[in-house]
């Protein structure tokens, strides 16, 4: 009996427990090939050293690790390794910054202004753009970069206002929650007026699709603002052309790209909003699945949960696709939030009662067993972005990451990166080092990777013959990873 | 069905999961009578108050928290409030350095030299002593009180040696792990000469058992090392001696104080020690459990878990009792790590196999689903100290201690202090108080602390005969502290 009370431990009772815990764990029941195993050896040799360096990246943060990371043989590793789907990223931070930089801001008719909150704004525009309120009249970038003789400093300093990342101390930068989500949104409005311009906002996202099928990432469900995308003139578009940009753009990149699965987008909506605006934006996204039924893949709210109102607070709203009859997938961000028991805290509960497809984030789900079972017996995979969970000081030390505990029970779940170009990261491999060497510990292998891979394609919102082929898709590319790694010699 | 899919959230099911989900933590079924009804009220407004303040005491490092908490009116509810036993507690950290510093370093015979690590060493004589090695030559303190005019710098630089407790910014005095663990074991060295040299010995552990008693603890199971305790001639006693000096002044106190319960003795021996020394210890452990059946609670391997031998090592010594047929219960720190699935992180399991009572710590306990799930199904409780895994650097923000999934399974389990001292702490109620603020969340109520107390006495190596007796008188303190605060006036 396995629970029974023992006088003298036994080595294959022991064993066997070992094994069992083992087996509960994501990717705990792959069968690996010869040369898995191979590769596997490899990692778990990398890894062992990796965990015996006195600065351990996953225990420090991201800021911090990350040129450690980079010359990590384990990051290089899961650089070449088939990701499948990014299921977590938003639409304005999936480049990194120094592309907008150095391509966006050196474009002509390129505007200027300096909030008196320390962040900038942008605009494009053939004339002389309004004043802002609360911003320093408007400059020409083309101008002051003719006046100055170095624009290094110009450009360093509009880098560091278009995300978060930062070479000083970050602990003493970003004290607390509050600085840092007032950062993290300032950079947002700064990133704003650059990406929602025509030319820019095309060119942007093939670039994000670009840089994440070189991070071998295949496919992608992009939560998208969809917002109102201006020309020259200053004329808009709406939200039916944004999408169509969107599909058009991804159809190009996937023609020339055949390896490429595709991706998909998620409109999402401020959760600090009134109801009306929520049951607004609910409409609207019924009619997008309308239009675009393939290619919108539902529906979510965003911003800081803890300010924000509960998921409880719009349910009339988000009834409204269920009432009437029409299929509107959500896939709402929930639990991103450490203050237990509070009313917000409930949002990961009512996000399953509200029938989500996924939970963004799911941070808090270790203080939910209920709505953590749930999740686990409907398969509603939680979407784990490590980097975005430590920037955004819900968690210091990785290894501490709920992740961790998730994982060793093989609940449903998929690794994704947020907000990578805010945080100083790109595409989806830091944040699996982060999962793999950190909050996976030395008993994640191969396999667990395989799983995650796998799962980000069994949890996205394709179909059940579009996944199968996806699948397809990433097994080869993964077969020839495999191959070309096995016999890799380290250093 | 509460598992079906839903195509509007039903407000009475989403009523029933999360009573189910409160119902399910510790204390969640407790039946409360209307005066606690009534408190609970009361600390529910003080806990929303604390948790919207700015500076959340829980979620900073407890050194920079403690004046904080201090004043909080919570706090002082609970170092009211009667909590049962202390659980995990060290031989030489009870009692807070203080009383070290000005009751025992201004005895006569007080010796004191300088290492060239930067501690102190201690040691009572009647005859200058010996040299000792890697430190500067002896001074009698009492002498060198005499020559200086202020000796509040020479009390200020010895109390800061005999505790890890500074003002500085602790993340910059303990930037790592091994550095706070080296200054941990380096105050241990400090405190040692101190307090096993006899007169203090016993004055010692009776202002331990009175400043537990004063923070309205009635119960202790203290980890000791049963150490050589030396007289001012340099000769010293045994084991059995060191036993009986305990057993005989927790008579006595309680004698003079009947509403606290009493003491035992858990043995402990060091886990960096070889096989040999271990298996001696073990069966010193069983003699002593011969001569002091009621007052020896057991055995336990105590030191730093990353940097000793795994208890599977040692498990033949540890099977010696059971091999002869000897009750000798067993009391593990095991898993005070985050090296997930090294061989130091298989002790959670292997202290189950080898019929641990309780587990000291557990943190990783939630890193290996099969050890939880043994703890859970043999009620074997975890020993929860807060702020030792805090300030020992395994977390930062207290509420993403794992004792917070724990609690909200009511895994069993029990709060205690771990080294007070040597945290700048005392007797339980600071870790109380992290843990009802802390990792408790809102949700946590009077309820839970009840459950949290009556854990320390259901989980205490007592008989169920003196667990009765104990429990009775616990509880009717208890009455007495909710009659006196039910209506109290907040501010
Ligand atoms: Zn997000
Ligand atoms: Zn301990």
């Amino acid at each position: 009996c396995l629970i029974g009370v023992l006088s003298s431990p036994d080595p294959r009772l022991r064993e066997a427990l070992i094994e069992l815990e083992a087996s509960m764990q994501t990717g705990g029941q792959m069968v690996l090939t010869d040369a898995e195993q191979r590769l596997d050896a490899l990692l778990l040799k990398l890894k062992q050293e990796e965990m015996s360096r006195e600065d351990f990246p996953p225990a420090m943060h991201f800021f911090r690790a990350k040129h450690l990371i980079q010359t990590s043989p384990i990051f290089r590793l899961l650089q070449k390794m088939p990701k499948g789907g990014a299921l977590h990223v938003h639409d304005v931070s999936m480049v990194d910054v120094e592309w907008l930089v150095k391509n966006v801001t050196y474009r002509p008719h390129c505007y200027m202004c300096s909030t008196d909150n320390m962040s900038v704004r942008f605009i494009f525009s053939s004339q002389s753009p309004k004043p802002l309120a609360r911003c320093s009249p408007w400059v020409l970038l083309e101008n002051l970069r003719a006046k100055i003789v170095n624009t290094t400093d110009l450009d360093n300093s509009i880098r560091g206002n278009l995300s978060l990342f930062t070479d000083r101390d970050p602990e003493a930068v970003y004290p607390s929650q509050d600085v840092v989500w007032d950062r993290f949104e300032q950079a947002f409005q700064a990133v704003w007026g650059l990406v929602t311009y025509a030319p820019v906002f095309r060119d942007y996202f093939y670039q994000g699709l670009t840089q994440f099928y070189t991070d071998n990432v295949m496919y992608l469900e992009l939560r998208a603002m969809l917002p109102e995308v201006y020309e020259l003139d200053g004329s808009t578009h709406n939200k039916a052309w944004t999408m169509k940009t969107y599909q058009d753009i991804t159809k190009q990149f996937v023609s020339t790209h055949p390896d490429f699965f595709g991706a998909r987008i998620i409109f999402t909506h401020q959760r600090r909003a009134n109801i009306s605006a929520v049951a607004e934006a609910v409409k609207e996204a019924m009619q997008l699945k309308k239009d675009f039924p393939d290619f919108l893949a539902g529906f979510d709210l965003v911003g800081r949960e803890d300010r924000g109102k509960p998921l409880w607070y719009f349910r009339d709203a988000l009834s409204l696709p269920a009432k009437k009859g029409v299929q509107l997938p959500y896939f709402f961000h929930a639990g991103e939030t450490d203050l237990e028991g509070t009313e917000v805290d409930q949002n990961l509960l009512d996000a399953l009662l509200l029938n989500t497809s996924r939970i963004g984030h799911g941070f808090a789900l270790l203080r939910h067993p209920v709505a953590k079972d749930l999740s686990r017996k409907r398969g509603v995979a939680v979407e784990v972005c490590p980097i975005s969970n430590q920037v955004l000081k819900l968690v210091n030390d990785l290894r501490n990451h709920p992740a961790a505990a998730l994982m060793l029970e093989n609940h449903p779940l998929v690794i994704s990166s947020d907000d990578p170009a805010m945080f100083g990261a790109s595409g989806l491999s830091y944040d699996f080092y982060e999962a793999f060497v950190g909050f996976g510990g030395i008993k994640s292998h191969i396999g667990s990777l395989k799983e995650l891979a796998m799962n980000s394609i069994r949890y996205s919102s394709l179909s059940r013959e579009q996944q199968k082929e996806a699948l397809l898709l990433w097994q080869r590319r993964w077969n020839t990873f495999v191959t070309e790694n096995e016999f890799l010699k380290i250093n």
